[in-house]
């Protein structure tokens, strides 16, 4: 019989260093061609949204991963999330319909934040002096929590169209521990912070090459479709390294597809995330601007799900 | 939240005719293009099975329906089924997942079922003098118990590899009040029935053209993928009418699908079901042999599953 875990029960077990170090393996398993993943799988509800089905597994491993999630933006007016998702386990021996788990976008979020933080890992100068995030939706509160676990900088630089919601940020994220200002400009951000995170659903370049700082790493994790766009084509040729969470997909969405259509790059000078950490690429000294683009990678779910599916299997025996 | 459902409590309100009435409608609307469906969608799982799935909706309606399958065909030596199967219903309007429903492949057997019925509406002969079935398995049991729905005939002659199974047939089917005979060969069935139903899982033709007889409507519904064959290639040709449930689908699947390959026929010999209700399309006259290939479409899928929907609401609001 299928187990059905709700968000409550999946929030529980989730432990964040584990969570990070399961994205971190995932990114690895993905370089070494250990992940097997289907084509995105999409259908457009007229007028209304979008389904899209992300699934695979992990060879060797005893469960296949399938994430349905569904974006309808008109959701906000009826005040209810505009992205949905379960996550759904299966057996890779007999396909058996293991376990559900209805964490509503939750385990997306995690895995997301978990990426940076790994990107920060090896990425980051050596001090991060402060923290700029650019948007004030959940996913920017995610990042700020998860960044706790590999920096111990507290100073936040914050902006966000919506004044109300930057205002909700700093109240929330000071709770947490942070101090954290609000921004006038974008470019506040820009000129005092060396760790930026862009986390909106821009469709054109926020941040743009010129006021970018030497030493700084910007990670883009808004930027996940094909018209999205976060940062201007001109940063990433000015960068000194471009990585991405999946070479084949962040040719085709968001900053890196947009950079590479107006040819500011080519793609021989996109490094994948889990090659650069496997053939120890790394930042080469503090002077270097690296831009990373997550557009969030079908591993990474699997990776969350089995993590979650684990623990929520542990606590039911104890 | 999503409301689960079990096997159990949908057979328990899953009512023949009103399933028969979904299918039909499903096929009309079908017909006349108010269903979006997506491309099927699969992965391998390596060495082991394979997962599936079929999503769409109906325009205008309340929700869309995700069908998630699975064949491994290894699980008959472990005593599983090797096909697995839930439905998944979710709002239009939100994205919401507002149900589970955990049928084990129930729905489907009932869909496909409900589909051989319509079939026989318009197309068998007058008289049903006695029906034949190749195969023994699940769906050869459910074919004839929604037979009961159409036809009052109550002869039947059912063929196997299986010996065991053919004589589990006989046992479990003369307890719904049918007369079951064993056939020693298929040509029995041939010669004798004018109704045939195959429900097998070969990839070779098992009925020929030579020595079928006028008037009789054969209904293939174990064709359903690239090299399963049911039906022999001159059948089909020696044919007065084919039926696809769906054109597009049964030009890639199945008997018709092969018989296209080695130009036996042409697609314009070829009538989809729902068009052929729609624009009257029936049986001329007595002796027509007529052919069906039913591949399963998601139409059906999501009637079936919307019908259950509706029904387990109403039941439980009671």
């Amino acid at each position: 019989m299928t187990k059905i875990f709700t968000l409550d029960e999946i929030k529980q077990v989730i432990n964040p260093e584990e969570a990070i170090q399961a994205i971190e393996e995932g990114f690895l398993l993905y370089a070494k061609n250990l992940v097997v993943v289907a084509p995105l799988a999409s259908l457009e509800i007229e007028n209304n949204g979008i389904a899209k089905i992300k699934y695979g597994y992990i060879k060797g491993k005893d469960t296949y991963v399938m994430k349905v999630g569904s974006f309808f933006p008109g959701n906000t007016e009826i005040n209810l999330p505009s992205i949905n998702a379960s996550m759904q386990i299966y057996s890779q021996h007999t396909g058996a319909f293991e376990a559900l788990l209805l964490d509503e976008a939750y385990l997306t979020n995690v895995r997301t934040a978990a990426a940076s933080v790994i990107v920060v890992k090896y990425f980051a100068p050596e001090k991060i002096t402060k923290i700029g995030i650019i948007g004030t939706g959940i996913q920017a509160k995610f990042q700020l929590n998860y960044l706790k676990h590999i920096t111990a900088c507290k100073k936040v630089m914050i902006w966000g169209k919506n004044i109300a919601s930057a205002e909700q940020f700093k109240l929330d994220m000071e709770k947490q521990g942070f101090i954290v200002e609000i921004a006038k400009d974008i470019s506040d951000i820009i000129s005092q912070c060396n760790l930026i995170i862009t986390a909106t659903s821009a469709v054109k370049p926020i941040i743009f090459a010129d006021p970018v700082q030497s030493g700084t790493l910007i990670i883009s994790v808004g930027a996940d479709t094909k018209n999205k766009c976060e940062l201007h084509e001109d940063l990433l040729k000015k960068a000194d390294l471009i990585l991405a969470d999946s070479r084949i997909q962040c040719c085709e969405l968001g900053n890196i597809a947009h950079a590479l259509q107006t040819r500011a790059i080519t793609e021989d000078s996109i490094v994948e995330l889990g090659d650069a950490m496997i053939k120890n690429i790394r930042r080469k000294d503090e002077q270097q601007i690296i831009v990373a683009n997550l557009t969030g990678v079908a591993v990474q779910d699997i990776q969350i799900a089995n993590l979650a599916y684990q623990a929520l299997l542990k606590k039911k025996r104890n």
